[in-house]
């Protein structure tokens, strides 16, 4: 396509990369960018570049957080007995929303999947066995809430293989959620049962 | 739905305030960024705001121009007798795909919509007189290429009423069934008008 200005193909190109959206919508919204007022424009590019450059990750559970430490693992409401292993923060925003879980959380940053080559070294693990080992007293079980898929299940194995020999219980959410899909899009009853029916591992 | 970080809410909402992108695809854009390269972050943010402070619309055919003028107004091979009528640059886009037009263009801005408040002043309906006016030996025809819809066809009687007066040859796009498709999926409007706009075989 040729487009009538260097400007706008810069910008749909750069808008292009985004997963997800083709050169046609790309275009469409930088259209609507050059239509809307100019402020709009300005205060999208000042989120994104204030996002990029003064987002922080949680020290204890690598959860996206504005300071050092997130709101869950400082607050003094939260069960830190009970540890909840999720693949991302999409998923602990999913788990918060079910409103039936009280520990905290520990974000793997992905999940095992050798075809897209993470192993378990590109994941927060021995962060998580670290974890364990430093307050093996006050920790009393790791729930691994992660996706009923086949990257899942091998991650899953691997931490329990990995922790297994210490003593804290490991469950593993309830198969309310349906195999196959992803964490974030199932409802909010399917995933607060498969919270409270969870399961021990072996 | 809560954010684990303020960053995160102001970027999703400044994203989810362009056309047809939802919270949750924002909220996937968002992660992408924040995984990605700190660059390309860097790169969408500067590609946008240059496209704003920098972007230009051509003074004669009103088009998006880095330049006063466009490269098809100041293009010499165009003939600058017959100027089609267009709603927005999108349609440039897609005429100068089809390699059939020759002329220059005339971009309204829009088309005459009272649902949304856009009136004829609204649009560069007054240019496009004056422009025929300032150069009335040279231009032979004007082409309304307008969507054929309430909204277009009410602009096109609109222009036409402005310049009947005037000794130019106007015309409008074909309308008829479209190519490649199969006669019984066209609707009744469009298969009546392709009759009674039916041309010679040759």
């Amino acid at each position: 396509m040729e487009y009538p200005s260097k400007l706008i193909e810069d910008a749909v190109n750069q808008i292009s990369r985004l997963p997800g959206i083709g050169k046609k919508t790309a275009l469409r919204l930088v259209l609507h960018l050059i239509k809307a007022k100019e402020e709009n424009t300005y205060a999208l590019t000042d989120a994104l570049s204030k996002l990029r450059s003064n987002i922080r990750f949680c020290q204890v559970c690598h959860t996206i957080s504005d300071a050092d430490t997130c709101t869950i693992c400082t607050s003094h409401r939260r069960d830190k007995s009970i540890i909840c292993v999720v693949e991302d923060v999409r998923d602990i925003m999913a788990i918060e929303n079910t409103a039936q879980y009280n520990g905290v959380y520990h974000v793997l940053g992905g999940v095992i999947s050798p075809v897209n080559g993470v192993g378990p070294a590109d994941l927060k693990i021995e962060s998580l066995v670290n974890r364990l080992a430093l307050s093996a007293a006050e920790i009393k079980e790791v729930i691994l809430a992660l996706s009923p898929t086949m990257e899942g299940d091998t991650t899953a194995f691997y931490i329990n293989k990995r922790i297994r020999e210490m003593s804290v219980k490991i469950s593993v959410i309830a198969r309310g959620v349906p195999v196959g899909g992803d964490l974030e899009y199932a409802d909010e009853i399917t995933l607060g049962r498969s919270i409270t029916g969870r399961t021990l591992f072996n």
